[in-house]
């Protein structure tokens, strides 16, 4: 993580830093929306040690702030509560001790109030930085753009976090009222052919990058066949009406172990009801709609999907050399809303980015030459670098202006809680 | 549980009516009252699975009304919430299906706010019950009484639960502000004989008893000698001293294996400060106070602490038998006020009743004779009657009017939540 | 555990030392025996923490002669192998370090064979004790008879822990071959009505006792009703064919949750096949036999049980009170065979020793005026006594001279390896 | 797993046919060889899930050839023991139901006698078909060296788990007599720099290979350096002198959770004893060897040593572009004898095949264009390609002729109980 590494001459202009300015007030901004909808009750919430309290990723997401801005770059600094600085730190073991990370649910306090009111006092301190140390904002301003991808991740994860822990409550609540949905029935599955040859990975250096998207780098791409959509929810219910929940030899190993220990029947947030099946959304529980995008699936569902479909996923490097030319317009200086709904339905041909986040087949590892960013914002990537998959693209709850063709993201092959969804590869027969 | 077993022809009159109806507003009021200094967010805690949320103890004890009372006794009665029925049912199986009880922390919907109207529909609904169905509201007399006395028992678990979810937030948070304490010093530990002899326990009949008191039997206590008051912080931090945290031939063999396999050092809430030892307590962390009884130990320390002092832990029936004489004044109907405290300081010869749960030797068990009630609240008591030791007396957590000298209550040996003491007993040399 | 209080001063005399020998010759030559038939890869397996390979019980109890009786006894001791004081050391912490007990199936070294010359040695010097130091046999008289019931305990162990290890195995191999079964059906269960009063338990002083059996003391013991017989496996047929394994308002609510997690049918070793059942047995696999007694239930089963009846399990005093008068001769200095088999079917009015360990209601808890043995061998008992409930009478796995009326076995509630059944008692009506 | 793709016409002839007849007998010997120092009790013990008692080793490599090679190539083939399907089916859920994996160390039947007489039955049967039915031998020639193949892994299996189960023995016995060892002191680690540019890895077609390192393909490979030899203990002891078991700065994320859960300080068999470090080795515990290259050592350790280093882990197409120039003489069907020692110390430049496992980065996916073998063979390998990570080269207890530069050994990041040892790479400054 961390912004580009050439100099930012222009970030040092006024215009630079009121363009800044505005881009952190509008992260901020819908940060709050997100939370908008839920009672300080919703927000003490943790279901699981994976998920975080909504609260406190409001409050870490200000600690962030706080602690690699504000910090260095404020003359008389003091911390707003000694105590925060414990409570919000994430995994920084730099920075120092952490309040363990199964506790978090623990925290009715600080209230929502309290910890709204650590966030305008960032807020406030932050604006007094451009204000009053324009110089110390611009040669803080990498961080502060990290920071605000970083609350874009985190403004992700209360939504999936969210839905997470009300979907543990029987009544099963929704978070937002209902919407349209569009429903359009998506075009037959076709297959773009990749020629073999060596391909360029990576960020290019343009605009934001992760530490962990870097260098640009080369890797032979072998001749293969990407789909041009992802799995719908009818595809995946073909998979399950043939078994593919019973037939061990689909399966990885270690995902059918799995598959029998938590005794999965269907993707997560799927209910079995009057005959059919429905899915809990953020709109509550409505019947499933056949023609969205599968989501909620496992590294190990996925998996097993493509091997019944005589197929495979893709892996990263093939990901991003198809999607590559799809590059999504905007970026987050710029504008870009978020509507938590459900992935779309019979998208336009490409559907890479901003459906579902797609599993591919690559072990989450570091780019060769990679350097870990300096200081503790070095702990933001690589040290998470075994024993997870990479995903790419982006799904409907990703910040549209978060969403880039070599964006790496990266979960455990068991995780279904994020909009994890199925994009199918295979090798010329 | 359930009232007396003899027929209340006194309770069908209006005097009798009034008088339940005058309790059942002073209960229902108190119970408000515990919850008043916590916010939306304290309520909604559940910090391990024997605990419950407060909101939840909120909804339970109004759901236990609604449940027995309510809907047997008005014409046309309707749930309030067809889901509450299964949300705030207990373990009574023979009712309905319930929530499964370490999920009740999930619940942030229904709020603290909806809790609340629930409990006043309930409310309102009794006192319908009593003006316009007084016939139903005679009928159903022991039931009510009974659910007053059984929310009483959930005020105590208010105070205790939410004591355990404050101390696992680091700010540890206090509920209420300090109050003065007595810090008078105990008079020396005395033993009072008991001289051998068939003897009778169980309650007599008089007013309320939950029938795990009854039936009222006789049974042999041979001569011994009992402590009239309770060991001290000081006494105790004595025994800590002598290494008897580290001197596995003090303890039970299981409780050995607790002390090692949870790293007790000392009991629950102490913590050790600056060379001292200090206490998280309703009001906060404060100093320990010597003269106070120790509490929040687990059967296993109260009985490594009495080996420790050549005596051993007493018999239900030896406290019994001590205690029966010093029966505390006062029953629900009149007064009694709660005042989550400490347990008091130096009391006066006797402190059997208000400081400490005091743990007995005696394994939770039938008396000889004992049927449970009949329907649903038969599951009241019975089905718990093993692995469990006894508890005598009530602490200062306890409300005055719920105590009494034939009280049985009941936890499992390694429980340290409660405000569980030590009395000693020994055999004449 | 150890011998009667008093002075033995026949043991010192010549014909008492040669009376004590010869019942260590024939308790040490019945443990070889029941090893006869097992092969060292079967005496080496620990199918649980709560059992013990077959080698590590040969160890132990030649350990417990060797530590507690040749180490004192002889005058120039050495122990066989310094190592083996820490591998056969059970849990006597005074002694010093031991062997973490679920470690003891990884002891492929010492070899069987060198396991059986250890034994061979401490026999080697307990008969050089006896010859060379018969002052020092006297003085450790009680220790040596200790010793032999420690042994007859482990004899019971090495069957029940033997017989669980084989059931693990697919093979379902038998320890021997089959024998005649008696078959006899019972008779109709009579219920012996027991009047209320005073009344004696514990040993009386008379032969071998072990510490927890002491002091005989009084208790009161209400007017009941105990059945003559044990429930046999079609009685309780019954009971499974009436739901009672589906039926939560008949157990216990920990019971109840063991059931669900164990996901328990039917006893331990009852095998449904080709829609009836049988039993895994000493003999391999058979049919059940319907007028054997039920064993290898857990207390929740025998409770449940008992509760579907209507009945309930005897508290240990009436057990006792019941009992005592038919207390069984023999004591284990004359004769005594062992045959493991199944408990007698149909066995006639009584039936109270020597067919199954029976479950009482009461909790292992130290008589009144208890007082462990002294020294290391005062770790024996009462350090168990905790969260275990009392079994009583002997099961068809326990030596005949080493059953009487005074004796208290325990298990926790859940155990299911020992032959352990049901006898019913109730109040009268 | 399997063998060469293209048609092997000699191998029908009978000279091929007699070649591998010889290497049948020649591996077949070898593992009886292997188990000759074992009694039985030593091969009945599953020290931890991920192992097997030798035992099951010697019963399940027979089992393989029994059911890949006599059941479809004798015509009146009849299995030895129908249960011993079951028993010994490892993980192949095409063929039929498996004895659960954990419960392998309760088999104590069939004892080591029987399993040695199934094996000489299928030894019987074997050269039946070689004598008889030598075109059914033809055809089945590939099954039969991948049969060879797969017992020579298991070789190695014997060994690794054997040494772990007789490390869980606390008298620490010794597996073979002792032996001299090497001692050189190893030259300095020097870097050998590999040019940028795309690579060719996988088998090539001659000989033998598993499906996993097929087909060979292109990678590109990006400049790089790599060690020319191991890391040796000394090497190590320095980073743990270092603190590197206490700095969680230098692990990932994942490893230090490990690391604190395991209480890793040291790699594992190494014993902290006088001040100085011993291992646990085949020939019981001696002191640690300082020029031996440190094993045992889990991908975590690996992975924060080299960061310590400033180094890295190499990837396995760096590893196999380096050491295949180096590829080792000999295969199974000429010579070959397997001596369980230690890593040879000081070894001549390279290093790469026979002293350790070496870890590289790259987690263990199929290759480019992989397809499974047909039938149940393909469960082999393809299904166990998830969240592990990739060792090449092979160590002192890798039967020599079963290693080769494209042979791709995996195991899960934890792992620590085979020989795996460091190479470091590094990027160029």
């Amino acid at each position: 993580m961390q912004s580009s590494p050439k100099p930012r001459a222009d970030a040092q202009s006024t215009a630079a830093l009121e363009s800044l300015l505005g881009a952190y007030q509008r992260v901020r901004a819908q940060t709050l929306e997100l939370a908008a909808p839920l009672s300080p009750e919703d927000c003490v919430l943790q279901s699981m040690p994976d998920a975080s309290p909504v609260k406190w990723h409001l409050g870490h997401t200000s600690w962030f702030f706080e602690t690699f801005v504000l910090e260095p770059g404020l003359p008389r600094f003091a911390p707003y509560r000694e105590a925060y600085r414990v409570l919000f730190n994430s995994y920084y073991v730099t920075v120092g001790p952490r309040h363990p990370r199964p506790e978090r649910g623990m925290l009715s306090r600080p209230s929502l109030d309290e910890v709204l009111a650590y966030r305008s006092s960032v807020d406030e301190r932050m604006h007094a930085l451009f204000a009053r140390h324009p110089e110390q904002a611009a040669r803080l301003a990498e961080l502060i753009e990290l920071g605000l991808h970083h609350e874009q991740q985190h403004q992700e994860l209360i939504l999936t976090d969210v839905k997470h822990a009300l979907s543990r409550n029987p009544l099963l609540p929704a978070y937002q009222r209902a919407r349209g949905h569009s429903g359009r029935a998506p075009e037959t599955m076709r297959w773009e052919a990749l020629p073999d040859g060596v391909r360029r990975i990576g960020h290019d250096g343009e605009g934001f990058s992760f530490d962990n998207e870097r260098p640009r780098h080369r890797v032979f791409v072998g001749h293969c066949e990407v789909a041009d959509r992802l799995v719908t929810n009818s595809e995946y219910l073909a998979f399950i009406a043939d078994g593919g929940y019973r037939r061990p030899q689909l399966w990885l190993s270690e995902g059918w172990d799995q598959r029998e220990a938590q005794r999965w029947e269907a993707p997560l947030y799927w209910i079995a009801r009057d005959g059919g099946w429905s899915q809990f959304t953020f709109e509550g529980v409505r019947a499933l709609e056949p023609d969205e995008p599968v989501t909620h699936v496992s590294y190990y569902e996925a998996d097993a999907y493509a091997r019944w479909r005589a197929a495979r996923l893709p892996t990263e490097a093939e990901w991003e050399t198809v999607a590559g030319g799809r590059e999504p317009a905007g970026n987050f200086l710029e504008s870009g809303r978020l509507h938590p709904a459900a992935p779309s339905a019979g998208a336009a041909s490409g559907q890479f980015f901003g459906d579902a986040w797609e599993w591919t087949s690559s072990s989450y590892a570091p780019y060769p030459g990679f350097r870990a960013s300096e200081g503790a914002v070095g702990e933001y990537n690589g040290k998470f670098m075994v024993n997870q998959y990479v995903l790419r693209g982006g799904s409907c709850a990703t910040p549209a202006t978060h969403i880039r063709a070599s964006y790496r993201n990266f979960f455990p092959a068991a995780a279904r809680w994020q909009f994890s969804g199925i994009r199918l590869a295979r090798d010329p027969s």
